[in-house]
């Protein structure tokens, strides 16, 4: 049993054991590890696919899961947020999975309790599932991540998926490249790889990460327009025709027309949909490793 | 294995082993039809009666349902509505109950999946539950609705319950009459026998279907005033009194004081609470009819 | 069967009932008396606490919960209250536990069923299981309640937990005091023993009950601010020090640093945790005694 709060306390071989998981989950999505099992589904902020995905998880291993929607809820009284986690421990929960607006939201939970927490996302810290689903998927397609070159790109400033990727990505081996406006770069952070827009981002990489505009959590000003930020930023039919073995990936979900234009969809090397897919046998696996 | 995706893909036929059906669950209101099977509840827009009519009819043929909400979901966030149904699909879903703002959204489902899709209202288009269930409730009562009178009041503009009801309720043959304001008929749809009035409509009926004044879908200015609305539109005690033969029904939830005055609720021929009762027995049956 | 619909139609005898039975879950906290039973959560406000409570209460007795919660719904659309109850009723329901913003609506609900109504608080007037727990954690501290002095500070205007705690300690034959400003005291109200500052107050109190500032209800100008609330009204960790043989509760959600310092917590004669335990074993019991 351990909790998976970020990815710097993971290591290379709990991932490898965790994506030869997903491998087998893929093929034969089905087991009995979480039976007679209680799992928190703590969303304290908007999710589809990760909540659904944690859900039909849990389901497929035979756990029983508890969803707490902010929405409904004491939290638009001024309710704390650990009042509201000692509330839920009324039900004796084997396993907590913690979504919120705050960075370290799950640690604070991890304080309140000795059942394994997973971090699903908290502010702008981290998301330690996508990562693991896009590395993963990265990696199916490339057959390994030495060495291999990954870009990143768009609104890394407000990215919990862009900090975990990077960790992640380079632990395994990889070099990670970034692309994106000075305006949507954290001050403190090394850059590796700088690449001023991504026409010349795609020469240099093998795979394309692009980045939800998090225009929810943004000032004005931060970017001239969106029209500018997709001409620089945007990834689109041309680029994918002059690029053809790059591959691309979004966390989602995504802007269309602005982090990328919906043609791309049809492309057989934008592996959005199986991002998704491969986001429940992660989960899945993930889901085994801590909780087992 | 179909979809119900409008009326005007149904045909009589269908639509009397359906009411068959209803009666029969209404008698004895349990089945096994849909065990083992997962029925995605996806409702992108508010609903109290159809949400729950589906969801009871589910359960009480067997099967399970899986509510989607747009309330703390990512479509907060921009999410797409074709990616949300992807994400969706990771579940192994046996059929889509679709409710969308937007008209044609469950058509939309349907280009995604090979299941059945019933649309539970989109946008100003299309209802045929609620079709069904109406046009069932005045067949209990009236025998049956060949060259029988039905007069729709109200809203037409924005009701999608109009417009599978002119449809349906041709089809069974019956012949349908409109009141309404100018302003609130489609520029291009036939009217059939119009009346400025209630009054002079229910001299003509023999059954009235008063709609709901959607409020939340109106621009200002397209009715007078309400009282105004309520004086040439509304149905109330004296109109009950005078014509105590013509039959109520009201799709729900009514704006008592509007279209509807609270008391009528306790006079025989208003069959609002029937109505609730046979949307039950008319889901079970157009469930059993699309997913076996 | 029986509802419990408030405290005043409850006896002595009852009250004891379900603390002994409490007394009991709290040792073995499963049974089987609601097996096969449907019982409405319908929540129709915000809560956190007491929602849970009941769905892991109904969960531990063999119950199933059936979730009604006002977002989603066609609450939305202005459907009225009895028309939501009706469509409800579409379930077999077998009881009802109702939380609604206005006063008197679970009684709008015994109106349209025989089935037991459990009041889970209705505006400003009453919150029957609430007053039970904070009883039954002071029964346990004091050994007796006979003679014993209770002080409840705050906001009593707006305050349902006050009224029903009035009412229940009387009847359990303890003293009453009230310590709020002017300004939130209702006008009508029998008040029993006045303390104008809690410094006053806790000189005579054996148990403190501090309410919840319920900023959502207020009209502004009503406190002179908080901070000069806090001054009068707010308990921190001087006064506990002073006072170390006072209990002190609280029904939650606290506004922490208005009613009560964040530090107090740490304190063992303030019992907040300790309600949130004993509510579910109330609930267990309240449930059993309604609904069997």
């Amino acid at each position: 049993m351990r909790s998976l709060l970020d990815i710097h306390s993971v290591t290379k071989n709990e991932v490898y054991t965790i994506f030869n998981q997903a491998s087998e989950y893929l093929l034969n999505p089905k087991d009995d590890v979480l039976v007679g099992k209680n799992i928190v589904l703590g969303f304290f902020e908007a999710s589809t696919r990760t909540r659904i995905s944690f859900d039909v998880a849990i389901q497929r291993l035979g756990g029983k899961s508890i969803q707490f929607l902010a929405q409904g809820s004491s939290i638009s009284k001024g309710e704390s947020f650990v009042d509201t986690i000692h509330t839920l421990n009324q039900y004796r929960i084997d396993g907590w999975i913690i979504r919120h607006a705050y960075a370290l939201s799950p640690h604070l939970v991890q304080n309140e309790t000795n059942s394994p927490v997973i971090n699903a996302g908290d502010g702008s810290h981290q998301h330690p599932t996508q990562a693991l689903l896009d590395a993963y998927t990265i990696l199916q397609h490339l057959g390994n991540l030495e060495g291999k070159k990954i870009l990143i790109v768009g609104d890394i400033l407000h990215s919990r998926v862009a900090r975990s990727e990077m960790e992640l990505l380079q632990l395994l081996g990889a070099s990670v490249g970034i692309c994106a406006p000075g305006t949507l770069l954290p001050k403190y952070m090394e850059i590796p790889n700088y690449f001023p827009t991504i026409q010349q981002g795609m020469q240099w990489a093998d795979a394309i990460i692009t980045l939800r505009l998090q225009k929810e959590r943004m000032v004005s000003g931060i970017i001239p327009s969106e029209s500018e930020y997709q001409q620089y930023y945007g990834m689109n039919e041309k680029l994918l025709q002059s690029f053809p073995h790059v591959l691309v990936l979004h966390p989602g979900p995504a802007n269309y027309g602005i982090e990328l234009s919906m043609e791309c969809m049809n492309y057989a090397n934008v592996l959005i949909r199986e991002q998704v897919k491969h986001g429940l046998a992660i989960r899945m696996a993930v889901l085994k490793h801590c909780l087992t």
